[in-house]
């Protein structure tokens, strides 16, 4: 056994002492880090572009000002966003702790629950993406066809930072789609270890 | 080496003996061949619902008829949709040969094509329901703020149909989450195996 390099601990956490599981978890863990950074920071500054996004038209004499809370898909961005970032904080000093210790993540409930709140966050902020585009072309394009007429010729300052807001939250969800395969194969590696071994036991 | 009942053939493709392998892989073999019928045939049905949906109306002695083409985003569902259904298809029957045959997928660069693919089309199918559900909303409650009028009391068993094709289509996302989980599993458990084997050498 010991020419494996691999034991099994009482619990269900098989223990390893394979130098170069630390070193692929080495690298792994460094590119978890580098991607939850740029989501922390993409996040706020997606947020913050179309959360404090404003501008005041007059229409007849009829002050008008446009905000994100205008747009419910604008205020789900916002949310999404700031949510993405304040999570990959949390889990990015998490990340960090675990380098700093040198450890090596082996305990499947832990690794469940973070592979379940990747996926998570993944799909929230895809779907957050996709619904402000969506609103963003109609804003942009109008609808013929249904009388909505384009805004963005009106309060185009207003869709341009909205615009920069929508890119970096796009980046945001690119960046979570490879975390999320990340922590898929930091979970599910985990499930091929010990299963020759007791092939007879069940 | 063989009380573990792990074997390594001369390739990277790891070979298994182990009859609980086959046993687990036989239960999320079935569990994905469920979710492939279901997405199969919700996709069909989706795309069906939401592709052959028109209603013509008389406004002021005007025939107008709507159709999905009047909106982008329904045009982006029936192709997502009616594509899943043709990927699950396919891989259906990839799935249902493996399971006759009882072949256990320990093919790495198939099981990374697999993942991939169902990666890719998760996000697409749920990128395409968010922005169908963005329009949804607007033409049901329009935007007072913009000045975009609701079109639903218009066109009401238009808009009931496309309705029950996001739902249909919600169902199929929902399925290719759980089965972009399990290619996840069917693909990160191959690393697990043999890594403490190989440890002195890299």
């Amino acid at each position: 056994m010991s020419h494996l390099g691999v034991g099994v601990s009482p619990g269900n956490v098989p223990v390893y002492h394979g130098s170069n599981l630390k070193m692929v978890d080495r690298r792994v863990r460094l590119a978890e880090l580098v991607l939850r950074c740029v989501i922390c920071g993409l996040g706020v500054l997606a947020a913050v572009l179309v959360g404090f996004d404003t501008q005041v038209k007059e229409i007849f004499s009829i002050q008008k000002k446009a905000k994100f809370t205008d747009m419910k898909a604008l205020v789900f961005l916002v949310i999404a966003n700031g949510l993405a970032a304040a999570y990959s904080l949390a889990q990015g000093l998490r990340c960090t702790v675990s380098m700093v210790r040198g450890s090596v993540l082996l305990n499947k409930p832990l690794a469940w629950a973070i592979f379940s709140a990747d996926q998570v966050m993944t799909y929230v902020t895809l779907a957050a993406v996709a619904a402000a585009a969506q609103s963003a072309v109609f804003s942009k394009f109008g609808e013929p066809e249904l009388q909505w007429m384009k805004i963005c010729n009106l309060y185009e300052k207003f869709c341009n930072q909205v615009g920069e807001g929508i890119a970096s939250a796009v980046i945001v969800s690119l960046s979570m789609v490879v975390l999320s395969g990340i922590s898929a194969f930091s979970l599910f590696r985990l499930y091929g270890g010990n299963k020759g071994k007791s092939s007879a036991s069940w």
